[in-house]
């Protein structure tokens, strides 16, 4: 029989599958076609089944799905080191506001570039971002050819994206009608900042888009104790229940940090069908609390990992991440065998793609899923040797391994460059966005 | 006037000297001759004034003393990943010490080997380490050009390095011979494993050699709240008085760990001058508790910082360490301000060199000390823009950026290059030995 011809064919030396039964084969294949997983299997027979553009041939690779990076700031790739080490008030108001009410579509749409060079970079493939301007982080995504859950940040206050509610829903419905003429990497969410900076009104309106356009809503909810205190004083109700009683507690709702939240309070969110997006590093950083995760997920809690935005991070990749979320409840429950590498795994890739509500097999490399697709060179010292490559994956990569980045079938990265972004371009760019930041921080520090 | 020659000359877009008034210099060039920094400046100033080779000309660098691992076990390399999440008992009986027997000096010294490769990629340019057969160890260090302290372990009980503590004394003194007629990289430390693992008679001779030969001695001391209890049961002492009561606490004495310990027991560690080896990943991948780190340095303990062994991190580089320091203890203090950049890049960098004893100078970047230095790429998307060298160093890098690592002014790797280690010859016995690790697990699990 004559091999069947297919765009690209990749020979992992390991590849984990993140299928149903987590299959992790060693001397894989992967066969690639229009922008699909074609087919999966020992090497030799997929080597002999398909005939294509053999990536990366004779290197000894790690294969696995790309990662999905579920709550991000884009933009915020601009603020970067700014400030550190500050309690989270005086971190907002002395340093991240006052230069974030300088945006202009440009520095939102070279920051928002930034970081989607970054995340390309380091294995993630698909993330959900929140910001104003959206339109321009979209278009940075459009151009970087990642996928992408794209939201307007809504607030009650104005900001350089819109002056009041009604001119940030033409925002909203300006994100929406792109979507219908536009990529199919790339989705709107709808992006209510918090319940501290949002009207009732600002709620159930935009929950109200996400019903009518079948998308998914986005919220920053119980990120800490005193955020749960300022509502029940001024709500009478602890977050979870005050966005219940508006009605926007559903499968469309996605949790941002989700931090202080109880017993009673996992039970339901699981009941409800909503997602919780885990950011524990930005959580440590901040001094938050430490989420529920090992309880959201023993309770049926959709789970989905995020790093949140690079001035509280201070990065996108989720290799470092997904370590934060192992390591961060072994030290807090004083228990080694939550949270192990299989289940972080999960969070970073298919169940992540899940709560985000992508297309059935984002996050897993089967036949027929998405071919988001990333390669690690398994040469580097810290990932030898491999006795388990989902250990390696958690507990040992730093990211930087990444030597391919595919999104939809087009390799994004490889071996140092970037396809589709002008990287030395984009530094120049950064350079000058940098100076600026920096005169701003001056004036307001 | 012409200018002098020396060896090298380095141009930094940002160095971080890590002298004492921690200077951080923009557009800066370090001049290094005969293994020591000659003279650190502006850029201008340097290179008119110094004609030496450039290191790495026209890249945009970071540049930055060589990081301290205080505290490893080299050869453990060897089973990193074989068994995560699991209780440190179980991983302990049923997959590290089975395995652990069967080393051969073959297999530490290629472990070690490997151990020191990583370490080289990551930017660490001394480790201090505890290991059985420890010759080994100090074969492979000074094959790889690292600067390290180098333990023979000493436990109770026999291993394939010694039958009996006497045979372990001959292996002390072997090291400790080797140290008067050899490199002056590597330096013997006393290493009795744990008061849980020693006879007192093995805690106070191995005491005496430290005092005898000028050198150090390390413990693992109250890693977990277990380790006391039994003390306490066992000798009527929590481990700090009981090795404190045999004479063995002063400031000859590294404690490794360090994590079960009272405030009381802190001043009584900076009172003898004692230091102590703070592991944060590797204590909350075993969960075995949070160490006092901050209240430590507000006590004026001498700290450093450490990876503890590959099987329980599992990576040996210091970027993703320090952020673990950072991170960990604003989380479980609650408190965003503690443990800040600066302050962990100190315990990196010359604190952790001043907790081991090494000349001083070491981990600073300033005329006179020894040419230990490292560069990073700070052309990665993850450093873009750069507002603060020290918190990119701590929170955004992630040690891939490091494209050159120098001990004693001799590079020891360049670009993905070793100088001194033959890469791929290493990567083959690592694969022999990874699969002889393979068929011992399998058949003792
Ligand atoms: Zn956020
Ligand atoms: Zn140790």
């Amino acid at each position: 029989m004559n091999p069947s011809s297919c765009d690209y064919i990749i020979h992992a030396a390991w590849l984990i599958t993140q299928d149903h039964e987590r299959r992790v084969i060693e001397n894989a294949g992967v066969a690639v076609s229009n922008g699909r997983i074609l087919d999966v299997g020992v090497w030799d027979d997929i080597n002999r089944e398909y005939e294509g553009d053999e990536l990366l041939p004779g290197r000894e690779l790690l294969v696995m799905p790309g990662l999905v990076n579920a709550h991000t700031h884009a933009p915020m790739t601009l603020f970067r080191g700014l400030a550190d080490d500050l309690p989270l008030m005086e971190w907002l108001q002395t340093h991240v506001f006052p230069v974030e009410q300088k945006h202009t579509p440009e520095s939102v749409y070279f920051g928002a570039l930034l970081a989607c060079a970054e995340m390309t970079r380091f294995g993630v493939t698909t993330f959900c971002d929140m910001h104003f301007m959206a339109a321009d982080v979209w278009k940075a995504v459009d151009d970087s050819g990642l996928r992408a859950l794209v939201g307007e940040a809504i607030f009650g206050f104005p900001n350089p994206s819109y002056a009041n509610f009604e001119e940030a829903c033409i925002a909203v419905e300006h994100l929406i009608f792109k979507h219908h003429g536009g990529s199919s990497r790339i989705a709107p969410i709808l992006a209510p900042h918090s319940v501290y900076t949002t009207t009732p009104d600002m709620l159930t309106t935009t929950y109200q888009y996400a019903e009518d356009n079948n998308l998914k809503w986005m919220i920053h909810l119980a990120e800490t104790q005193a955020e749960t205190a300022e509502c029940v004083q001024k709500h009478g109700k602890r977050p979870l229940a005050y966005i219940d009683s508006l009605g926007c507690l559903g499968p469309r709702t996605v949790i941002a940090h989700g931090v202080d939240l109880e017993p009673d309070e996992l039970d339901r969110i699981a009941k409800a069908g909503a997602g919780v997006v885990h950011c524990p590093k930005s959580n440590m950083k901040l001094a938050s609390g430490v989420a529920p995760a090992p309880a959201m997920r023993a309770r049926g809690v959709r789970t989905a990992l995020g790093t949140d935005g690079a001035a509280s991070n201070n990065t996108l990749g989720l290799f470092t991440e997904m370590r934060y979320a192992a390591l961060l409840h072994k030290a807090h429950t004083r228990d080694a065998t939550v949270m192990d590498a299989q289940s972080v795994l999960d969070i970073a890739t298919c169940e992540g793609a899940r709560v985000l509500g992508l297309e059935k097999g984002t996050g897993a490399i089967t036949p027929g899923s998405p071919a988001d697709i990333i390669a690690l060179d398994l040469t580097r010292p810290n990932l030898r040797p491999c006795y388990n490559p989902v250990s390696h994956v958690v507990y040992a990569a730093e990211g930087g391994e990444v030597c391919m980045t595919m999104v939809a079938g087009e390799v994004l990265y490889k071996d140092g460059a970037f396809t589709r972004i002008d990287y030395p371009a984009l530094l120049d760019r950064i350079r000058t966005l940098g100076g600026w930041v920096r005169e701003i921080n001056r004036g307001s520090a």
